[in-house]
């Protein structure tokens, strides 16, 4: 099997696995409990903290354990509203995760106004149309920073400081971003941000919320003590001391993920662009993470494209998992083009650092053989 | 180590980690992905959601999977409300899990009118009580099957068919009662269901919501299509397929297990009411879970009696884990008894199949240390 599909999900890492296994069916009490079977646990969930914590320049208390980013990106926004119950008007972009988009749809239902800011060709935003868009009564503005379909990186900074100077509070989606761009909390101005351990070689099932110092937080799921009273709910202690070692492993290899990740990116779409004739690239080539190529067959159905690989063993997308289920076309390729067709003719691939020359050689070979079969 | 603290978490079960395990390094891939290597994890998640059916006699499609019974408690009444807006009263008991209280209490500000119902000091509710509470403003009644610290058992079958009657939605938190007494919602008439993983051998950071067919259900975590559009996020697959496991098990050692618990019960309970002096039980004799029994120690201070069995290498609880950080006294014993003093004089001891009369003996003997110490 090819993996080229690490946006949706990826392994986890048997380092992650063997720092998760002792508490399963050993260390398996409740952090929570006054006895130190249990109790001891809450170090460990601390450390753990921490480590995310690292990754990201923030400090322990300023992260909330979540089970999943959908969760990390629904708390955010519902946190907010609920600490400002006049405002009521909301700023995000055309080309966000499902998690933010059909939360806002529904909040449409309820009343609220919500601004879909759009991206040019290239998949950039604008700033200025982020300022045009802020008024009195906007409770916040939710972006992300890398976007999963494309890779193509928001100007965050940018925005940060923008909502900063009009005190509107600013929530980053930035499950994609981490591990591949530099994020530090510190230098950037975000007040919430939204991370993914299954994203980044930990397991699934866990998230986490950075809630900077200064900002309030109004919790979701209400029930005990736990997460600092922020987050009713039994501490999921494997999943989150391996999503701590995920975070320390990519923080610790960053540069060389990255490094081996542009590499065979560059690699993979100069060989597509040269071997399959009518083919081009979905979003601007210079602001882009470096695992993610978005790339346009034209005149070929993506889904057939996808299944004519996945009969060679090579795994792919036309989108988002979150989304892949429905047969709509690209929400993202659409927003960027305006074209039904380059949104229903485009394939997201994504790769990772143990990525192959090799594995990319096989990849264009099997696209070869599907552009004369699919053509 | 002799743990007697079952019902604020469970050791996972070998067979369940076993059963876990290839879905963490191997089989990772993201169910909601076109190609086989992702979407073959469908059919295992549909088996996982079928076993945890089986164990209550739902249908798959009545279960929804959750990241803990906190979630779930959460979702249901979440769920009722938003379906019936001008509906603004709840129905609880006094003696709820914190999930429900203090959900219940958050909704109060938000403008709910919230009923308590009392429990009598055997902890048992007057169904009179709950059919005087009931009116057409009533939104949703939330009670629990079985009280996690005393074990006592509320009149569910009856309280099922009074809401019934009155058509208003019954969510029962059945967290401490599933594997401990038969359930069957074909029998007995729930809207929705509480289950948790953690309290059956199972994983942490997995719950369910039964949802009946008949019943609409507006979703908390709003992202893409996973769980038939009801719960945004991508499936925790391990963790699902270890619940399915620890639900497997249960059912099939169903009596097994029970018949065990309640010998080693009635030997705990008699032993220490016979050695230790001023001893009493709380909690209805003849209505209780098979594993809980919360015992008061007159004079005693329960912190301390739990520190001084902790020293001994004994695991028991002086109340919730979900509340033990607080120094409060139980608010079950309070609401049973109207007495701090018994409150902060209580202690549970939650067994399972496993425990041995040996066990026993030693959680005896040292509770008369404790005694000639403490008293």
């Amino acid at each position: 099997m090819i993996y080229f599909d690490h946006n949706a999900t990826t392994p986890v890492l048997p380092e992650v696995f063997e720092a998760m296994r002792p508490y399963f069916c050993d260390e398996w009490g409740n952090p929570s409990s006054a006895y130190r079977f249990g109790s001891k646990l809450k170090t460990i969930v601390g450390m753990a903290r921490g480590r995310v914590a690292n990754l990201i320049g923030a400090l322990p208390e300023e992260i909330l354990f979540t089970s999943c980013a959908t969760e990390s990106n629904n708390a955010a926004i519902q946190s907010v509203l609920k600490s400002n119950p006049t405002k009521r008007h909301i700023i995000t972009s055309a080309v966000e995760h499902s998690s933010v988009l059909n939360h806002c749809q529904a909040l449409e239902k309820e009343g609220y106004r919500v601004t879909y800011l759009p991206v040019d060709r290239d998949g950039l935003l604008n700033i200025i149309d982020l300022e045009n868009a802020l008024n009195d009564q906007t409770a916040v503005v939710s972006l992300m920073w890398a976007n999963n379909e494309t890779g193509v990186l928001f100007p965050v900074e940018k925005i940060a400081e923008v909502c900063q100077s009009k005190g509107v509070p600013f929530h980053c989606d930035a499950v994609q971003a981490v591990g591949k761009v530099p994020i530090d909390v510190t230098r950037i101005h975000v007040d919430y941000l939204t991370i993914s351990a299954h994203k980044i070689f930990g397991p699934k099932g866990v998230g986490a919320l950075f809630i900077r110092r200064s900002v309030l937080f109004s919790p979701m799921l209400l029930g005990g003590h736990q997460e600092n009273e922020r987050r009713g709910g039994t501490e999921n202690v494997p999943l989150l001391v391996g999503f701590g070692r995920a975070a320390d492993l990519v923080r610790q290899e960053f540069s060389e993920r990255v490094e081996k990740c542009l590499v065979s990116r560059d690699y993979l779409e100069k060989t597509i662009l040269a071997h399959i004739p009518n083919t081009s690239i979905n979003g601007c080539r210079d602001s882009r993470i470096s695992t993610t190529s978005n790339i346009h067959f034209s005149g070929i159905d993506s889904d057939a494209l996808v299944t004519f690989l996945d009969s060679r063993g090579i795994c792919v997308s036309s989108g988002s998992a979150c989304i892949s289920n429905a047969i709509a076309p690209s929400h993202v390729i659409l927003a960027m083009t305006g074209s039904i067709g380059k949104a229903k003719q485009s394939i997201r691939f994504s790769i990772a650092h143990a990525t192959t020359h090799s594995e990319i050689d096989s990849v264009v070979k099997e696209l070869q053989h599907a552009y004369q079969q699919l053509k």
